[in-house]
C-alpha cells in the first residue's frame, strides 16, 4: 500500500486523485484536506477512510466533526491543520491540489516530513520556488509535477541528462480566444471566459488559461521544476492539446508526450512514479486524429504572458505580484466588478510598482500577496 | 576516444557516420569496409586513418592496396574480410551500414567479439531477429538502432520500463505515392519511384519507401529490437516525416521523438549513447511548421506492408522470403524489366510458395535467400 495525504481533495485535482485511488486497489488515503465543500468531504471521508480531515474555518471543522462523529477520524482546522495534514505521519506522498499560496506553508511543511510531493498547487513554484528546490533537495525529497504540462516535460526527460537539455516547448491550448484581437477581448463577459475547448478545469484556472497567465505561471514553474531559465521556456500554441508539452535536447531530439486530455494520466503517473500503471480512458487514435497544428503565442494581445516572463526572469517577490495581482483581478472579473482586459492591466500596474525584493524569505512572500492585494483594494477600478 | 569500425562506409549512411566522427574530435576509425566504390574509399583512408579496410572483391582489393601503398594499412576482401574488420581488435561499436543480407555473419562476429552494434542494416534483424537478439544478450552487448524510426522508439524509451510498453507507432511519410490509386501505381516508372518527398537515401530503400516494404521491414525490425508482436506495431502515416516515431504505454501516455530529417541525430544517438551531444544542423521551428497531420496506411493498395505483417507474424524462414523476393524485384524494377505493382506481387508469389522453416539456422537463412532469388529467376516475368 502506498500512504497519500490530499490537500484540496473536493476540488477538481482532488477528486480525480480519488478516482485515481478507487480505480487502484494498492492507494491508502491517510489525510484529507478541503476548504468548504463539507458534503463531498463526508462522502470522500466515508469512502476512503482517512484517519485526518482539515477543514479552513472552525465552523466547517465542527459541522464535520458532527457529521461523522460516527467514524474515528481527527477533524482541524485552519492553517494548523493543514499544516497537520500535510505532514501526516506514514503517509510518502502529498498531493498539494489546493489553490492560492495557501499552499506554500504546507509544501515546506511535508517536504521537512520527508515527503515526495506531488504537486498541482502551481503558487508554491512561482512564488517559493527558489525556497521549495534547495529544500527538497536538501530532504532527498521528490517534486513530482502533476499538471498536464509538466508532467509531461518530466516524461518526456526520463533517462535523458539535465546536461544535454537545450530548451523546454511549453504547449498551450491559446484559451477560448485564440486569434481575437483587443478589440474583441474587450467586450468578453464571464460567461464566455468560462468555456475552455479541451480541458474541464475550476473556474479561476479556466479564466486564467483564457488571459494565458495561467500559461505565464507555467513558464516560471516550468523554471523552477527543471532547472533552466524562463527563456529556455517556449511557449508552443497547439490548440488541440494532443501534445502535452516537449523538450529540446542539444542534439536537436526534440522529446514530446502526448495524449487525450485526462489529468488522471498525470496524476497517477506522480502517484507511482516511476511506474507507469493501467489507466482506464479513451487513448489517443491518430487515424481518427487528423492533425496537429502550431502557432506562436500572442503575447501582444495575451500580454499578461509577456508580463509572466518579466517577472519570472526578474524573480525575487515579483511573481508573487504577478500571481496574487491576478487572483485579484480574476475575482473581481468573476464579480464583474472590472472588464475582461483590466486583467493584465492590473498585473502590469501592480508589477511596475513593486520594489523586487530578491530571494524573499516565506514570510515576504505571503507578505508581497497581501500588499498586492491591499495595492489593488486601494484603487477604484471603474469598470470600463 | 571512443573507437568503431563501419561496414558500408561508402554508403549514405556511412559518409553521414564519417561526417559524426569528423564533427566530434572524440572518435577514432579503426576498421572500414565498403563494396566498390574504391576512390571514396581512399579518401575515407586518408582522412580517417583506419587499421583495416575490407572491399568486396579481391580485384578491388588488388586495386585499393596499390593506391594506398603509402600507408600502414591491411586490405582485405571478401566475406572474410568483412568478418575481419566486423572483429576489429580495440573497437567498441561496429556500425553495420552495408545494405542486405551480407550483414548477418558480420554482426554475428562482432557480438561475439563484445562489440556494440550500430544497427542501420535492417536485413539482419528482419531475417535473423530470433538469432541476433538471444546472441547480444548473451554477450552483454547493446543493439543500438541507427534508423530514424527506430532510434526515435529507442529514445522514447528511454527511463520508461519494458512491461509498462502497449504499442509501438512507426510513423510512415507515405512516401512519393501515398493516396494513389492501383491504376496510376501501374503506370509508376522508375524516375517516378526514385524520388522521397522527405529523406534522402540509397535507390534501394528509395524504391522501399516507396511501396511501403521497408516499413514493412521496419515493423519486423521493431518487433526484434524492442521484443513485442508485430501486432503491437501500429504504422501511422505522418507525411511531413516530423514525428519519427512513438511509444505507447499502459497508462495511454504517448512518448514521441520528432526533429528534422537528418539521419546523423540517430547514428550520433547510437554513438554516444546514452550521452547525447551538441549537433550542428537545422532545428525544428514549431512556429514554422503550422501543422502534423496523420493518416492511416493503405494496406490494400501497398499490399507489401501487409505481406510483411504477415511474414512477421508468421517469422521462421518467411521474412527473409519477403525480404529476399523483395531485393530481387526491386533490381528488375530498377533495371526496367517489370512493372512497379509486380514489385509486391513478386514477394508474395514467393511467400505463398514457401515451405516456411521455424526457427532457421544462419545457414537455412542464407540458403532461402538464394532459392527464392533462384525462384524469381526461374520464372518468365512479363512486363505489362
Amino acid at each position: 500500500m502506498r500512504k497519500i495525504a490530499i490537500l484540496g481533495s473536493t476540488g477538481s485535482i482532488g477528486t480525480q486523485t480519488l478516482e485515481v485511488v478507487r480505480e487502484n486497489g494498492d492507494l491508502e488515503v491517510l489525510a484529507v484536506a478541503a476548504g468548504s465543500n463539507i458534503t463531498l468531504l463526508e462522502a470522500q471521508i466515508r469512502e476512503f477512510g482517512p484517519k485526518l480531515a482539515a477543514v479552513w474555518t472552525e465552523e466547517k471543522a465542527r459541522e464535520l466533526k458532527s457529521r461523522i462523529r460516527d467514524l474515528d477520524v481527527k477533524v482541524v482546522s485552519g492553517m494548523e491543520g493543514l499544516l497537520e495534514a500535510a505532514a501526516m505521519p506514514g503517509a510518502e506522498i502529498l498531493v498539494t491540489a489546493i489553490v492560492g499560496m495557501i499552499g506554500i506553508l504546507p509544501t515546506i511543511e511535508a517536504i521537512k516530513a520527508g515527503k515526495d510531493i506531488a504537486l498541482a498547487n502551481k503558487e508554491t513554484l512561482v512564488t517559493a520556488g527558489h525556497i521549495i528546490m534547495p529544500l527538497a533537495e536538501k530532504y532527498g525529497v521528490s517534486i513530482l509535477p502533476v499538471d498536464s504540462e509538466h508532467s509531461a516535460i518530466f516524461q518526456s526527460l526520463q533517462g535523458g541528462q539535465k546536461q544535454a537539455l537545450h530548451k523546454i516547448l511549453l504547449t498551450a491550448s491559446g484559451g477560448p480566444f485564440r486569434g481575437k484581437t483587443w478589440a474583441e477581448l474587450s467586450k468578453i463577459q464571464v460567461e464566455d471566459a468560462l468555456k475552455h475547448p479541451n480541458w474541464a478545469m475550476g473556474r479561476k484556472i479556466t479564466i486564467d488559461s483564457s488571459t494565458m497567465v495561467n500559461k505565464g505561471l507555467e513558464v516560471i514553474e516550468a523554471k523552477w521544476l527543471f532547472g533552466v531559465s524562463v527563456d529556455q521556456v517556449e511557449v508552443v500554441v497547439q490548440p488541440q492539446s494532443i501534445i502535452h508539452s516537449m523538450v529540446e535536447y542539444v542534439d536537436g531530439a526534440v522529446i514530446a508526450q502526448l495524449g487525450t486530455p485526462d489529468m488522471k494520466l498525470p496524476i497517477q503517473y506522480a502517484l507511482y512514479y516511476p511506474q507507469r500503471r493501467y489507466l482506464p480512458g479513451r487513448r489517443l487514435d491518430f487515424s481518427m486524429l487528423s492533425q496537429i497544428t502550431f502557432e506562436k503565442p500572442d503575447m501582444e494581445t495575451f500580454y499578461g504572458l509577456r508580463l509572466a516572463y518579466e517577472a519570472g526572469r526578474k524573480g525575487g517577490s515579483l511573481p508573487t505580484v504577478l500571481n496574487a495581482a491576478n487572483e485579484a483581478a480574476v475575482a473581481m472579473f468573476l464579480e464583474r466588478r472590472i472588464g475582461y482586459l483590466q486583467i493584465p492591466e492590473m498585473i502590469g500596474y501592480c508589477m511596475e510598482r513593486h520594489q523586487n525584493i530578491a530571494d524573499p524569505t516565506v514570510e515576504q512572500i505571503l507578505e508581497t500577496e497581501q500588499e498586492t492585494y491591499a495595492y489593488i483594494a486601494g484603487r477604484d477600478w471603474q469598470k470600463p
